[in-house]
């Protein structure tokens, strides 16, 4: 029997992104799987229905009633569960910390789900890491928004009127966002600075023509690890953090940590004393933020500073990151095929960490 | 008897730009110059008053009872000329064209004012070209609105998921906006093209490591100039540019004429023809936008093309945008002093053809 993978129109305020794009409907078609849409599905993504050559449209709760797998971006409200058909599979980032309410609805169906979010960081894994590649598009377009934001130019500019110097960027993190940012900050020719607490990401940073910003406090440990700072190290290096920052023009924070509160590295007393018109963008913001001023999803003026904290952004590229996404679904859902059918594999170590529910029983406690 | 130079904090809506900068203001000191500003006439630019150590700052109405030469971003209202003194002048952005009952405000209080906007495009002008330096800012914040609006990358992406190829950017029209359009797009990494319909832009467009789009139809005539296509060579580089589009993910549009409509270049059966998702941003908004959809400070959808018509670019990156324009004024008024008075040499073509009044007198027909 032909089995069904279905997705949904995204529900979620201001998400754009789908969870099958025409390119992973024909993958998925060429294996036999029969694709299985709501109507629109793509639409916000730049994927109208007729850009979908190997699916078929219906209304929600056709898809839901028909589909074995149901692949989404982010979590649908858990009525959406209730209409599934027993026994069905569900693939996506399901925010699985703190999520009772959410696994309980799946009990309720006997639903078997996939938290994407709770794969490990293997090499074999990387294919199919959402958190990685929504990370990319994230760091990108916070750089973009601190870009398009800043009261400066970016470049050098060199005019009739003299020269513009280019602005001091810092971005703080480089895990894969703030790589990206640093990445983008470079391409647009700002003198571009990095800052991570894990000095093995200095070779990374520098390996994009940035600078690595040295505080003058190690924390390197044994085994590459970074140890804990004493209580005198860690004033150091805050004082010589605010410090540096008034210098800075433009700050990213990227110290995202998934399902946790962000860690409070940006004080309100080193905002104040930033340049006037220096900016902060702050890609934690859903976490609550890097910076204690922020506030999720508004703009916050401070002595002079303003304080971005934008919301998903990957959905405001909703294209691309909807490609990415697609093909890590399509990844993970290659693991869970066998012989046309469903049959997760719990030896493999990437079903089961990511397991939140198997035939309704809870995996998972977030 | 030493004289003084005034600014204003601007008045008009969304305006951040300031005419006179900590920088500019001290090289007026330094020519013996007073200068007095409103409070807070440099804080949307990122100048709080405290960053001025050569100025002096009062409120609007002593500025201009005090200002023998009153330096503005954008024209105030007239009622603001009222209360200036008898014979002073007036330099900046006046919008010249179409501006009789500006010019006869002027008249009454018997002004000498200077449009910038009316230099000659010489050698000379350069540093003085308020147009070229706040276009490059138009140019550059163009194209960064539309990276952030652009539902794809444009960077080529490599990812553990596969590659994400780069954006198709097109800029229309090859002039000082355009170019840094250009410029912008390939430092993000954009797949590049410029259009321009005087051929010898070609080489500036190639020396941005961008492709000129030709259209197959050459425009080349005597003497350097774009010759008048007939009605069927027209209709061929419409049909051309139409079939172009199909493949192109973004436009900008930078054919802007100062005091003048903007060309129609891009018709809706074009707009029509282009992919669902693609992103147009006419920075000809002002003067009515080069494309036929274009509603002037809005955003337009139409067949699942985006069109964004942003108004005053330059103010929003103000800093920078402030720092060359009171450069740019700065040069200008050294032409207008003469020992330690304002003594305007009309024999000076610099002079001459950018007064709009002289003592009251009009000088220009808009």
């Amino acid at each position: 029997m032909t089995i069904t993978v279905g997705a949904l129109r995204e529900a979620a305020a201001g998400e754009r992104r789908v969870a099958i794009t025409p390119e992973v409907a024909r993958k998925l078609h060429g294996k036999g799987v029969r694709v299985l849409l709501e109507h629109g599905a793509g639409e916000a993504a730049g994927f109208p229905d007729q850009s979908y050559a190997e699916a078929t449209f219906a209304d929600a709760q056709q898809v839901l009633a028909q589909a074995d797998l149901l692949a989404c971006v982010l979590p649908p409200v858990d009525a959406v569960f209730e209409q599934m058909r027993e026994g069905a599979t569900v693939v996506g980032q399901l925010r699985p910390h703190g999520a009772a309410t959410r696994i309980a609805a799946l009990g309720r169906r006997k639903l078997t789900a996939f938290a994407l979010e709770l794969l490990p960081r293997t090499t074999r894994a990387q294919a199919m890491d959402v958190l990685s590649s929504q990370a990319a598009v994230a760091g990108y377009r916070a750089m973009l928004i601190a870009a398009e934001a800043c009261p400066k130019f970016f470049p050098m500019l060199t005019t009739a009127a003299g020269t513009i110097r280019p602005s001091r960027v810092l971005v703080i993190g480089a895990g894969v966002a703030g790589l990206q940012a640093i990445a983008t900050a470079r391409r647009l020719g700002a003198q571009t600075e990095g800052y991570d607490v894990r000095p093995e990401t200095r070779e990374q940073i520098e390996s994009l023509g940035a600078k690595f910003l040295d505080l003058g406090v190690s924390a390197a440990g044994t085994g590459g690890y970074a140890r804990e700072l004493s209580v005198e190290e860690r004033a150091a290096q805050q004082q010589a953090l605010a410090d540096h920052l008034k210098v800075v023009d433009v700050i990213v924070t990227t110290a995202a940590v998934p399902g946790r509160p962000a860690p409070k590295i940006l004080t309100a007393a080193m905002v104040g004393g930033m340049k006037p018109g220096a900016l902060i963008v702050d890609l934690a913001a859903e976490g609550g933020g890097n910076c204690e001023l922020t506030r999720p999803g508004e703009r916050v003026e401070h002595a002079g500073v303003t304080i971005l904290g934008p919301l998903n952004l990957p959905a405001g590229a909703p294209l691309h990151a909807s490609e990415m996404y697609a093909r890590n679904v399509y990844n993970f859902t290659e693991l869970l095929l066998r012989d046309g059918a469903i049959a997760p594999d719990f030896s493999d170590e990437l079903v089961a960490r990511t397991c939140l529910s198997h035939g309704g029983e809870p995996r998972f406690q977030g």
